[in-house]
């Protein structure tokens, strides 16, 4: 039987993330200032390093990966991609399953391959402390740990529903010398003022980024770091996509589609966007965009400009929204809860060279509990989207006979979702049904532009 | 700078278990039954398959491992060797410090090593349902998914304190489809027994052994599995140390020490006793089994024949003990709370063939958490023992100028014992001090032989 795990030795870590700017039809729309105008790089300065403002608005293909992030990495990368034999098995079709598992991070995601990067260059730039939001904690852990090797201090506002709820992931954020904050907190005037209006406010990932936000840009020493939707955080998961390349190769074999969960975008962009640029050299790979039914940015969402953030304090990005103030039902998969997308997933959907699809809250965990029972690994409930999606494709290749080769991105563990799990099983969880009526309300919200 | 990661490729996963009894000085002491005369295999037929007896009692050096069980240990075997520059850095030692990590199975811990061959014989010799016990649950969720891969019905019968704080562990044995119920339980009768007088009993690992060794005994369709102390089980277990020592040959090093925590003793005898072997061929090196002071077996305890149980239903074993009713307290590294050791750990301790050191419950914490800010990862309770151990030695070399190669076996990672942490952060742990007085007491309580 050929090998289950294709494993790659650390000097096949790569030297430069891909930046997919450089292969797209068009140059990305660009973001927009409060009044409509086109901002400059200078305008991001207060909250970030020059170096990463470099790359959010560069259009090189390839931008070398500094040796002390590549350092840090070999801690778990390159991440094995697995051929999921049991899987094709259980499903008796003739597709070929893989999957890339970036559980294998300390932090137990991919979140941890753009938190490196982050921390790496506000160090360099003379910054000592970061703040950041998180809602369900796999990007506020991320952070702690890469600040932790980097000597940073960081401050995690978290969102107070899930302080409260999920305490584990606290305590990872704690072990790694973070601070984590119910937000939203006293220390903020945002947060002050929602506790004023709302004593007992639940929070919001939209109040928590307010709140990181303002306290980067009143604070000199302080940065601000984000987990998803802009474009250096996607082109630093392009790491995931080129070493599974490199993979594919070693085995001689090439996927046919490739799968991926998408909320802010980062986890689809970085492992599709290195086999988008094979599609101008003729592949005919096809790439998934997979998000919940109760949050169909993608597939059922406007594309049109938007704040990034639900009080309308961030610049104005163009991106299929529905509608900054939209707040999505309480799913498990929180890491796909947001009302937007990433521009450039956006703007590639928009032209026609990524798909997306939608799945139902209960069918995603259908499809983990038998990649669990085949595979062994318990996945993230946002993993088990873009699995979801996989296995329809497969069980259409047993009815068909054709023997695709499928390729998924298994994003993360589920060893601090246990708790959604038992939901599930208890029969608590349920499936949304999104009303077209809100979609049309959701373009009256929309800020208007030009 | 060398490799972080030794990996080695699935052609490498040893294709057979090494037997220390081969090597052994002098033959194990034998088992006695009540009568105190010597017990023959077929006392044990009534819970266990033929395979696994003749695995218990055998002293061939070499057992194949069976290629279906060679199959499910490409899912995450051969694990990586880590060097720890980080960990070495931050120690600031001229020590080289290597460590192992078991925490790469689906189960987090190195205890599925045992269950997929337990899981496997049982199968093959016509059994549909094995029992168990399971304490913190590293067991449980380990003969759960073992089960699951062969096909076999499970019941963990969960000690009801742990059921009960620990829901998440449990949740993890439910997603591989094993029945988990609190122990005490109504269906047996040493349940019943102890419900009539303790209808509140919070439970404890004798009453649940007694529970799963009785639906065992009683029922032809089911056996029971066990997750330490047995020579089988620790046979099992030297993939890990076999594997590193080809990890070792590829960086051309060896260790002067090997350290691994120490309660029932597989984890120590999988690590250390391929090392072992190569002591008859001149090598010097040190094996030292790690133990909490609070359950202080092979330090303190009494090298003489004793039951393996609380109840006093298994036959006699001679070992270090603290006597069989004794109860350790209410340490967090549950894996280590048991008040005897392995028979083959216990003979060679006793003859000198390796080591035991104890570790104060503080210090372990203190060392895991230092662990887990430099290299990342953060370990089971039971795993700090190992790493406290190997940095006290670490920080003895830096003391003295010596570089040592020290190495450890990171059994598991904490992702579900972070109530743990958290409750060391909230300065709520404490170390026990063990009186004399009462190890004099245990010599007492001893049975009576011959």
């Amino acid at each position: 039987m050929p090998e289950t795990k294709i494993l790659l030795p650390e000097s096949e870590i790569p030297t430069h993330w891909y930046n997919v700017v450089a292969d797209m039809p068009n140059p990305p729309a660009p973001v927009l200032g409060p009044d409509g105008k086109p901002i400059g790089p200078e305008a991001l300065a207060a909250i970030f390093p020059m170096n990463i403002i470099e790359q959010e608005v560069s259009s090189e293909r390839w931008i070398p990966i500094p040796d002390e992030v590549r350092e840090i990495y070999r801690l778990w990368r390159p991440s094995p991609l697995f051929r999921a034999h049991r899987l094709e098995q259980m499903l008796g079709t003739p597709a070929k399953i893989y999957y890339k598992y970036e559980g294998v991070s300390p932090a137990g995601s991919h979140k941890v391959n753009t938190a490196v990067p982050q921390a790496f260059y506000n160090r360099e730039a003379g910054i000592k402390r970061l703040t950041t939001e998180t809602g369900a904690g796999q990007w506020g852990s991320s952070i702690a740990l890469a600040g932790q090797m980097f000597g940073l201090e960081v401050r995690v506002y978290m969102v107070k529903v899930s302080y409260e709820q999920k305490p584990f992931r606290r305590s990872m954020m704690h072990t790694w010398g973070a601070e984590v904050l119910p937000s939203p907190s006293p220390l903020t005037e945002a947060g002050r003022q929602i506790l004023a209006a709302h004593p007992d406010s639940p929070g919001s990932l939209g109040i928590a980024i307010s709140e990181a936000v303002e306290e980067a840009a009143t604070r000199s020493d302080t940065n601000y770091s984000l987990g998803s939707v802009l474009n250096h955080v996607l082109l630093h998961q392009t790491v995931i996509g080129l070493e599974a390349k490199k993979q594919f190769e070693l085995v001689g074999d090439y996927p046919d589609m490739v799968f991926a969960p998408c909320g802010g975008g980062s986890n689809f962009g970085g492992v599709a966007f290195p086999f988008l640029a094979d599609k101008a050299s003729g592949k005919a790979v096809r790439l998934v965009a997979v998000e919940p039914t109760s949050c169909p940015t993608l597939t059922r969402g406007h594309y049109a400009y938007d704040f990034g953030d639900s009080a309308g304090l961030t610049p104005l990005m163009k991106m299929y929204t529905l509608g900054h103030d939209f707040v999505p039902p309480g799913i498990h998969a929180g890491g796909l809860r947001y009302h937007g997308d990433s521009t450039l997933v956006s703007q590639l959907y928009h032209e026609g060279l990524v798909e997306a699809q939608a799945v139902a809250q209960l069918a995603t965990f259908e499809a983990g509990l038998t990649f669990a029972r085949a595979e062994g690994i318990i996945p993230a409930p946002e993993s088990n989207h873009g699995i979801a999606a996989c296995i329809e494709e497969a069980l259409r290749c047993k009815e068909s006979g054709e023997s695709k080769t499928l390729f998924f991105n298994l994003s993360g563990h589920g060893h601090f979702d246990m708790a959604a799990y038992d939901r599930y099983f208890a029969h608590e969880l349920e499936d949304y049904d999104y009303p077209s009526e809100a979609i049309e309300e959701a373009l009256h919200h929309l800020p208007k532009v030009g």
